[in-house]
């Protein structure tokens, strides 16, 4: 992909109303762009890393055998009636009338409408469990929205809803949610931890938050460092000064942002709004639901809040807008263009993701700014591609690699 | 993936509020549930069919350097006071307010969002062309929502917006979407005619609608049927009696659903919003803008609408849901149930997608939901595997196949 062609608007002050390290770098990247409070548009780069966690999250589901959908974002109030929270959920619920005055939610989470779809359909024993998500944009009109993606007004979530027979059944998926999140955001790159927590909102019983670990975030979680940690397979929630469950710990304080939540729901849905199935005995039962829940372009801004530096983002190989960062010094020189383009198509044919800084700009500007969108791997183009060499450097790395143009895939293949 | 977990709530009856053959089929097969007049869920079946819809615009766009990104729907009335059509656009636009009673449009279309975001950005000619678009949830009141997803409430599109320095320039590029629609289309499997149109409310000179052609709809179009319209590339409008072109064509009438459309749009919202660039000669100059609309949901339902028979729909192989059905007649029969997951293996890693029906259900349902679906191959597993033989039936002929089951794959490849 041509940078000429990929609308990068960079920044070159930090914007004033930015609120941490991750914003700032979001906004003068070119990442997002923000249209209203907590309103944002999320520009080409910032998709791209969007779209790669939801394919990670797919490929995480598709394990346990969950299926997707997508549910409308307006949802008639008279469903919102039946479960009670048209008048429970307060400001924070986005309303509108439509042209015939009646009332919709502007949706900020599904359980009504999901219950509402299998209800009447999954009405026996023989057909559960079964788990249904979306990945879908989501509204809460927040008192104050803060810290670009982390409380937005409109945002990128999955959420997903499962049904059973009995709670065997529900401790069985809750489970394997918690190891699909798990999964999920180890590969997205995050250092997070998973703490019991209220359900909120919600209701339900039992509920897990997973937390990514910074500086900023608005709660304050406590947790013990030790070994089981360091594969972020474990939950616990500690209080301070606590001794760790296997004495050989030290319990930590942090930040945290909240990227997924697992909940075991019960019947407060299926009750209310009369979702039932017939037991093996040919008794009418509710449904027993649970949810779960990740906020995608959430993840996107703990990453980046994670991964940076003085000069810019470090984004992780995994969810990287692009792979490597091809910068043409001369984009005027046609052996320098001709050069990067069959780079370009050897690179795409190894399976990486290229863009090309083919603008005409100075070169400082180029580097900087490519230090600053933060793509793990940046190839020069200049002068020395006629000695046969290419310079390569590693954005979490400080050193610069001469390589022979011969040996460039085995390099990256090495490193990458 | 087994159908035990993927939600098919199939019905019996034809819904009564159902108004064509695609509405009948997709509600009936458990491709969409409607929530409320004109607002529909996209059960897993139509969500794999869009995504892949999706996918082939992506590739066509990508082929003419368009780069996506992601607008918010919410966008907020003083940006559609500054184009005017916060007045202009009627009870058709969705409109709320937030906590603060600030206004906000729910976006049916995004030219003053898009305008706002390359406003001082693309401030010089050195950086134009760029083509920008997204794929997106869309709401517009209609007054009378018909026909399932065609004329709809809440609905996914692409628009893809392009910015010019001169006339020549967009002149370039709206040719260049004319054939990536062209190829979209196509590759969708659909019979349409590309015919030039008003452009309505979006404002602009020259456009184009391509409009799949059915018996329903609610456009007439008249157009030539010569050799040229076979490949799907010529552009005509005529009245009806007129001469075909090159004088060896036959005038025809047809219904037409419209699923893109290609503008012109000039220099109506960069004027209004003083969206302006430097030329060559130093002098500041309004944007030239381009827009280009797909109703990819529209796409699926026209694609159904032209591909169905008695028994359901016939979905072509490019936007299938998945390619194959496989039909476990006994569930309960452990080397069938053990030969199937052994058959779905081998077919995914020869690329195929498939759905297995797992469900306890008499043969009888299996056969008549399976062609109601409408995956393009079924493959029926029962006492006959052990004699090494395997039935085969694509969904578009009636004949059934015996193939052994050493040349299923060869068989499969050679029709598929």
């Amino acid at each position: 992909m041509k940078q000429s062609k990929f609308f990068i608007p960079t920044l070159k002050d930090s914007p004033k109303e930015a609120e941490c390290q991750s914003h700032i770098y979001m906004l003068r990247a070119g990442y997002i762009k923000q249209i209203a409070a907590g309103i944002y548009t999320y520009l080409p780069l910032a998709l791209r890393s969007i779209k790669k966690i939801e394919q990670i999250i797919r490929a995480e589901l598709a394990k346990i055998e969950a299926a997707e959908l997508l549910m409308p974002s307006l949802q008639p109030s008279e469903l919102w009636q039946e479960s009670g929270r048209w008048q429970k959920y307060g400001d924070t619920l986005m309303r509108m009338k439509d042209r015939h005055d009646r009332d919709f939610a502007i949706g900020p989470t599904h359980e009504e409408v999901i219950t509402y779809i299998v209800r009447d359909v999954l009405n026996s024993y023989k057909k559960l469990p079964v788990t249904l998500y979306q990945i879908q944009t989501k509204f809460r009109d927040e008192l104050r929205p803060r810290f670009g993606l982390m409380r937005g007004r409109e945002f990128i979530m999955k959420d997903a809803y499962s049904f059973h027979a009995d709670t065997d059944s529900l401790d069985e998926t809750y489970q394997e949610f918690n190891q699909a999140y798990n999964n999920i955001f180890t590969r997205c790159g995050l250092k997070f931890r998973a703490v019991k927590a209220d359900s909120g909102n919600i209701g339900g019983s039992e509920s897990c938050e997973f937390m990514a670990l910074t500086d900023i975030g608005e709660d304050t979680i406590v947790y013990a460092n030790n070994s089981d940690f360091a594969a972020n397979l474990e939950v616990y929630n500690l209080p301070i000064g606590a001794k760790s469950p296997d004495g050989n710990g030290t319990i930590m304080h942090a930040k945290g942002i909240e990227v997924g939540h697992i909940f075991k729901l019960g019947t407060v849905y299926s009750e209310a709004m009369k979702a039932q199935f017939t037991d093996e005995t040919g008794v009418r039962q509710d449904l027993i639901m649970g949810c779960y829940g990740i906020g995608v372009s959430r993840v996107l801004m703990a990453v980046i809040e994670q991964n940076h530096d003085e000069f810019g983002i470090m984004m992780p190989k995994t969810i990287a807008p692009f792979d490597i960062h091809i910068i043409v010094i001369d984009p005027k020189a046609d052996n320098q263009v001709k050069f990067a383009s069959e780079l370009e198509n050897t690179l795409i044919k190894a399976q990486y993701e290229v863009l090309i800084d083919d603008r005409i700009e100075r070169p400082g500007v180029k580097f900087s700014e490519a230090d600053l969108i933060g793509l793990p791997i940046r190839i020069t183009i200049g002068k020395n591609i006629e000695k046969g060499v290419i310079e390569v450097k590693f954005r979490n790395e400080l050193v610069k690699h001469e390589v022979e143009i011969a040996k460039l895939i085995n390099f990256i293949k090495e490193y990458y």
